[in-house]
């Protein structure tokens, strides 16, 4: 737990020594979150709060523009709804949460917490559609939800966590699946454009996919440490849930029928591999346009002559900008307060001070990699932006060569045992599509299936594992 | 509860034959929410949830621009952290739900859903304040809280509702005290700028107060039915909760002092309020800068030459302007379209058929009034604007009409209960500040103080209801 002193000391275990203890250093330093007393309920402090604002802010609009509709579903869901599709219950039930005391009394029926929404959306679906009129229902909520969770790590794995569950019905199995696809493309657009992590996008196998889904897709990322994180999914139903809730409409050739279902979801996990596909030794390094802070001014001896006049004034023209600027103008020492920004992740430092002023000039530094530049204050609002892309350029091009280098082939099954225990990332290997033989590696490794890539190879024409026919490429990797 | 068939019928209870039923017909045909098989607990469907979205964007936008920051605390609070100031345990404890099950085992402490975060905001902010430079904080979170009510009502009383909490600390009395008026303003802007709603300020008698308040301000809103809804509050606590919670700061001075603390909430209880003050018998009537849509257009006998083409030409041009427009071109017939949005509350109706086409003509129709009017298609992106903003006022002041014809002064106990039991609004009475004369009130009446006005008028200089000296003028009403 964080405590008072803390806040004196902003030094963090190195990343390569202890990459978990790194990775909780930072999650508290950069002031991201805070524990509670409820064992990985957490709280999201405003710097983490303000990333998942900006992610949130993405894609509602991306949401919103393909033709979605948020709405509110209860937080609880009643424990004879939630027992009504048997799959879904299998994956989720274990991990429940469980009111049974409302208003001082025992409830007659006990109110499940959702772990997620399905059911609340197939009985309202339910409900609301008749006729293909109704259709499709393009729904998206952003809520918490809550999986009890017995290992808990901020962000990657909490007891509550953030997230979006979108919830769509259609009146065709073409347009079902279409959403499926579409849904995880803008899923991957926001690690292009805002996250600056590139992801690998693929369909879980069986083993791995959501409990009550005929087909799970996923985006995949790669952590420093080489361990995968699966950072988003979307789910095909088919017309399972629909002829367990009773979604039928009336088609247009007069025959009622089943709906096709999607649902998909993205959480604050991300916050998670944002800390771990760019942060260093010193602390958080945040993508440009997921920043809270995108621009920190830092006045050098401000008492002298013109310095907070030009600080001010550089505030303003890149405020105008819409650059999410900040000024700190605090009694606290510069070498403090570039700490301080560095261990925040800010992507650009602004130092302002008498000696450059002279020649009209500020120095700029660029978290990613400490680059230092001399830069005419004039001239700055007109290359910001310029600079934060070029910025996140950088960061996305880094990460891409990370994942690039760290995905190894493996042609037998003892080659793939010594590449998953001695190096980082993915190992890809063809695969027979039994469970047996992901259960074996399981067993033996700890690696999962991550996916069957859509970008497909063919590696070879036997499983290594049990020399059967191989049927699919899957990625496999050591995940969080 | 809405079934398939209630879809075909657009009739709702005439407003002023049973108003209670015609509420409920409008929250329900108007598509706002559904019910769950959890009593209490509603849907917010995407026509309702888009009007909590546009307060929400108002208000968030308000509170970034003073200085606020959003964060998310936990949806639990273990029992022995909820227990820790008495008042506040006092008031909130009888209406708590209780987890007691997590991962199919019997929690060590039970877990209470958050009916209010304040406990949380204490421990937290006890962590992370030391010294004057940590203050002020001023944080904010959306969220839903649970409250277990025995009678509830879509919107106006819900198990959950979804609201913004708001809770800062400060350094000094004053500044705290300029924050709890301060945010108050901000409510009440709401109501002018967004809601056209006019509010009536006022602080809380201590019997009304929020449990562990020091001070309670409200914003009262009056319906069509005469009764009052509060609509808003704010909270100054002194140094309550941090004493309770050890939420101490080193000043200036060197003194380690407790801070001065305030919390400030306001829900989706404002989507009742919009429903019960503007609505008519032909449903909803939305205020244009609340409303999801602004302008339906709607083509008559589409197939005709230049219907569509005009429709779409005009629809591309408001969307440009940034208007919230719609065209509906579903294969309904117009009769039904009309109303549908006239259900919906669509402020303007626009109207593109064959016949006013030839001279270049639209028809507009404000729900507001029902009034038509012919309009050249191409002037229409010029005026809406204007339109949109006249609409707006014509509500406010109607609404503030309506409030200044249901204030009435009463001088005797006799007046005050003739006039409370015989018409609709508020009575203003002198109160001589026991708890008692307002107890007494309520046994009698059912009415309650709504709060001491911050225009304070002189009626008298005694109690009417036990004689002693007044001391405020209050204003009582019978309220939801």
């Amino acid at each position: 737990m964080e405590n008072k002193q803390d806040k004196l000391v902003k030094s963090i275990t190195g990343r390569d020594e202890d990459f978990a203890q790194w990775y909780t250093d930072v999650c508290r330093k950069a002031e991201l979150m805070d524990y509670t007393q409820a064992k990985g309920f957490i709280i999201y402090r405003p710097y983490g709060y303000a990333i998942w604002e900006n992610i949130q802010k993405y894609l509602d609009n991306r949401f919103k523009k393909s033709g979605h509709e948020n709405v509110y579903m209860p937080l609880v869901i009643p424990e004879s709804l939630f027992m009504k599709e048997a799959e879904h219950v299998k994956g989720f039930a274990p991990e429940t949460a469980i009111i049974t005391i409302g208003g001082k009394e025992e409830l007659a029926e006990r109110l499940i917490i959702r772990p997620t929404s399905e059911v609340l959306f197939c009985e309202h679906y339910a409900k609301i559609v008749s006729s293909y009129r109704d259709l499709p229902k393009k729904y998206n909520q952003w809520c918490s939800v809550v999986r009890w969770e017995k290992t808990t790590r901020p962000f990657l794995r909490g007891s509550e966590f953030l997230w979006q569950e979108g919830h769509t019905i259609h009146a065709t199995e073409t347009e079902a699946r279409e959403e499926v696809l579409g849904m995880l493309d803008i899923y991957n657009e926001l690690g292009r454009d805002l996250l600056a992590i590139p992801f690998i996008l693929g369909k879980k196998t069986d083993k791995e996919k959501f409990a009550g889904a005929e087909e799970t897709y996923t985006i995949e990322a790669l952590m420093h440490d080489g361990k995968a994180l699966q950072s988003g999914t979307t789910h095909y139903f088919g017309t399972g849930f629909a002829k367990a809730f009773n979604i039928n409409f009336q088609d247009k050739d007069g025959v009622v029928k089943p709906v096709y279902q999607t649902s998909w979801g993205l959480s604050t996990r991300l916050i998670g591999a944002i800390i771990m596909v760019h942060g260093d030794d010193s602390g958080l390094v945040l993508p440009p346009y997921a920043a809270p802070i995108q621009a920190i001014i830092i006045p050098i001896q401000a008492s002298k002559p013109g310095v907070m006049e030009n600080a001010l004034a550089l505030y303003k023209a890149l405020d105008t900008l819409g650059i999410r600027v900040k000024i700190d103008d605090s009694d606290k020492t510069p070498g403090w307060k570039f700490s301080e920004y560095e261990m925040k992740g800010v992507p650009l430092r602004i130092e302002i001070g008498p000696r450059d002023l002279e020649t009209g000039d500020c120095i700029i530094v660029k978290r990613i990699d400490n680059s230092k530049e001399k830069v005419k204050i004039s001239e700055l609002p007109m290359i910001i932006e310029d600079l934060l892309a070029s910025i996140h350029r950088q960061m996305y091009d880094k990460a891409l060569a990370n994942v690039a280098a760290n995905i190894r082939p493996a042609y037998t099954y003892e080659e793939f045992k010594n590449i998953i225990e001695n190096q980082p990332g993915y190992v890809k290997m063809m695969w027979c599509g039994n469970v047996e033989c992901e259960n074996k590696i399981k067993e033996d490794t700890t690696a999962t299936s991550r996916c069957m890539p859509f970008v497909q190879e063919r590696l070879g024409e036997v499983c290594p594992v049990c020399g059967r026919k191989a049927e699919k490429e899957v990625l496999f990797a050591k995940a969080y």
